[in-house]
């Protein structure tokens, strides 16, 4: 039995949320009490329990990705099918294409995984993943790896998307020129199962694909083929990843907001934006959670910012997710955090245990104001760097919550991750808002389309060159 | 005479400022007019005036620093003095001794620096940033450096973070044991001149050390000798860079707001804050100026973000910085930015002229739907995409700015950064706070010498032990 299915480790790794920082009692006018969150428990439990039903409907079918264990097989198969051969695994994807698969490398690979020698990777290949269309780093990109050595994963659910069609046009005729047939060896395309531009062409080319199921959305979809893959590809353990969103999906099975992590920071965060604290920090301690704050502002920021509401109300919904790390950031924003205006809440990841200890050397004579660091380690320096950033922030009367990894590994990382997303789910229905769509970025990709010369998009394309503004008294 | 030197390449490579889409005209409601400008055309000049008045007072010697070249000869000959000699320089430092000297790599040298042979990289070494003390990290870094191979820039003004001065204690003892007395040739220091627990300790080994002028905070030490030797080092020309900066300089001579980009989008954003858009996104159309916008967050955050102003009335002041990157983010952030809450200036960063063109692929008989891409170029895709937001933005009544460099060069880079820390010391002015202090560090950093037992802080570190609250019940 693996130890992940075994209840006491199970236990020991999960991951835990404090919000003692954002109760009145530690943070005063800006902290909540007791009696605020419980007035919202019938909505915490509505909420609860209309996600319950989509997801009985099959409506929230990310909820589900953790159980399929086939998906799990048939990935570790293909990895296994083409194990040594490849010494880089590329992604061509964006958005949620790429956030979640940078995420989990960041999070579970070796630190500097790419600059390691391929007997230091464990013969697993090095990872890119490409979500830019930036013609300086695409050129670039091509003197570091040789096509032949490499392996290009295209992911798109619906194949339109633009900057990830023109990467795998360009890629493709790269591999033509060099390996002839034997080109459709190094794309393995993560798309819709039936419809779409990239199943089409998967059909007509006989690429080896993964189906992402149709329901589940980029920003929701790192547990599915679209972030499993290169995940497997590099040496990660899925199946303890999955073996950790399922316990997290059992920990938010809980109905009762003092119960559910997940439901509890909703709470703190709905409650907070209704009183003027619409900015969600995420900042782990940690080097490797640091894409995990990346991958979590699309997910809060796609979700939440939404013009209308599900009775078609308008209302210009929207908390702005940031990134920051410790303790990097506390050079850069703490200054803000702690003086600046009362709009934020600050989420704290921390890292009880890290892999390594490193030691600072104990005692260096000439300098005596340097030595109180020796004989420590760095580990603790951390810790008591991110205590110290939280009683600053919390005296300085700034709500803050800590989620506690026991330590980084696939199974507390699959855990929080789907926490976030569980969170995201409920604040969605606290808003009363579609958390699923995405209206406000087909505006910006027709305009796109118009200005591409793309058939079809003319009369669009006139109307931008006649509304465009450029008085030359603007321009400095 | 360099190119640089010539008014007409000058005038070619001159950043401009559009800020069409700030005004109500193209935004409506959200955007201002020419006239709430002009009344607050007493209040710029008055902000230029004291800083032109500070500065003549030898008050604000980060705008002279690109006048000191010396300096540039001196590291020039410092680095021609180690040519060839190290395929590795380490940047110890963190903040605003990390986030500039990131920048300048990222914006100058080559996509990929650090994966590329050193043939490819033209003999230089490759470029390493530590500014966490993440001790997985700091481990896994140790793997992929052979220290006999590594300079380490120890960079730290007062000599006294923490962070920066026990990665120094851990390195030092790692050259001696491998390296014995010839240790020292691998660590070079910079730092204040005079005083400071590192600059005792250079005295004391005999390093090799450039001095940071005692008056320029780390935020803005980007030009001085902070950022300009890893930047020189690793082959990017700091002549031109600090040419670009001189030509910001002059540019910002100009008392007008009219006429001054940087005294215009401070006045953008102070009036905007006013209104309620407090958040500020930085935003670069391509991936070089990835890390400039995180340049910019350190800067805006610390030098704004003041609870008290320059009559020690309290005032919670704050606009937050945002980093963004485009195309990326369009599938991460745009949405939330055109339908969420109207309380963001983007700022775009837009590239004219990429160094390479990539043409995609012209045809593909399978794909209607892709087909429109042919024959266009991932120049063409990043221009129109960065358009089509800006075009979504506008209509969304979202105020956006532009700032357009005909290409990434050093002379346009040094411009771009001088043009935002003047927009941040205007801004400073206008909000009548002080720009460059940071008290609000201060707060963690001690909390965190109390923790980690340092003598003279027992006090504080009972006091915290005693008032910190961690209520089983907000522990889920």
């Amino acid at each position: 039995m693996p130890r992940h299915d075994q209840p006491a480790w199970r236990e020991s790794m999960r991951v835990r949320f404090d919000f003692n920082n954002a109760m009145s009692a530690a943070v005063g006018a800006q902290g909540l009490d007791d009696r605020e969150i419980s007035r919202l428990d019938a909505s915490i439990r509505q909420a609860h329990a209309t996600l319950a039903r989509r997801r009985r409907a099959g409506e929230l079918e990310w909820m589900d990705l953790a159980r399929a264990t086939d998906v799990v097989r048939e990935i570790l198969d293909f990895v296994e099918s083409i194990d040594g051969r490849f010494e880089n695994f590329v992604v061509l994807g964006i958005g949620g294409s790429a956030l979640g698969n940078t995420a989990l490398s960041t999070a579970l690979n070796a630190p500097y995984h790419n600059l390691l020698t391929l007997t230091q990777r464990g013969g697993k290949p090095r990872l890119f993943v490409h979500d830019n269309v930036d013609p300086d780093q695409f050129r670039g990109f091509l003197r570091v790896i040789d096509p032949e050595k490499t392996l290009f994963n295209v992911i798109t659910k619906s194949g339109g998307t633009s900057e990830t069609m023109a990467q795998y046009l360009i890629v493709r005729q790269l591999l033509i020129e060099q390996l002839g047939d034997r080109h459709r060896e190094h794309i393995v395309a993560t798309t819709d199962p039936k419809s779409g531009e990239l199943r089409r062409i998967v059909d007509d080319e006989g690429y080896r694909s993964f189906p992402i199921p149709p329901g589940v959305g980029g920003r929701f979809s790192v547990l599915s083929t679209v972030g499993l893959l290169s995940a497997a590809a590099t040496g990660i353990d899925i199946d303890a990843l999955l073996a950790g969103a399922r316990y997290a999906d059992e920990i938010c099975g809980e109905p009762d907001v003092w119960r559910n992590p997940a439901a509890m920071n909703a709470t703190i965060h709905y409650l907070g934006y209704g009183a003027g604290r619409t900015l969600s920090v995420m900042m782990p301690y940690g080097q490797a959670l640091k894409d995990v704050a990346d991958w979590y502002c699309q997910l809060w920021a796609e979700s939440l910012g939404k013009r209308v509401n599900l009775d078609g109300e308008v209302v210009y919904n929207g908390p702005t997710p940031i990134k920051a790390l410790g303790v990097t950031d506390q050079h850069s924003q703490v200054q803000l955090y702690t003086e600046g205006r009362f709009d934020k809440i600050v989420n704290v990841i921390a890292v009880r245990d890290f892999r390594e200890t490193v030691t600072i050397p104990a005692g260096f004579p000439p300098s005596a104001g340097v030595n109180f660091l020796g004989g420590h380690t760095l580990n603790e320096l951390m810790s008591v760097e991110r205590e110290g950033t939280i009683v600053a922030l919390t005296e300085a009367g700034r709500p803050n919550v800590t989620f506690e990894l026991p330590e980084v590994n696939p199974f507390t990382v699959g855990q929080l991750l789907v926490l976030l997303e569980m969170q995201t789910a409920y604040v969605g229905e606290l808003f009363r808002i579609n958390t699923y769509d995405q209206p406000g970025v087909e505006a910006g990709k027709i305009a796109a389309f118009a200005l591409m010369g793309r058939r079809g998009y003319e009369a669009r394309r006139d109307e931008i060159r006649r509304r465009r503004r450029t008085d030359p008294a603007y321009i400095i």
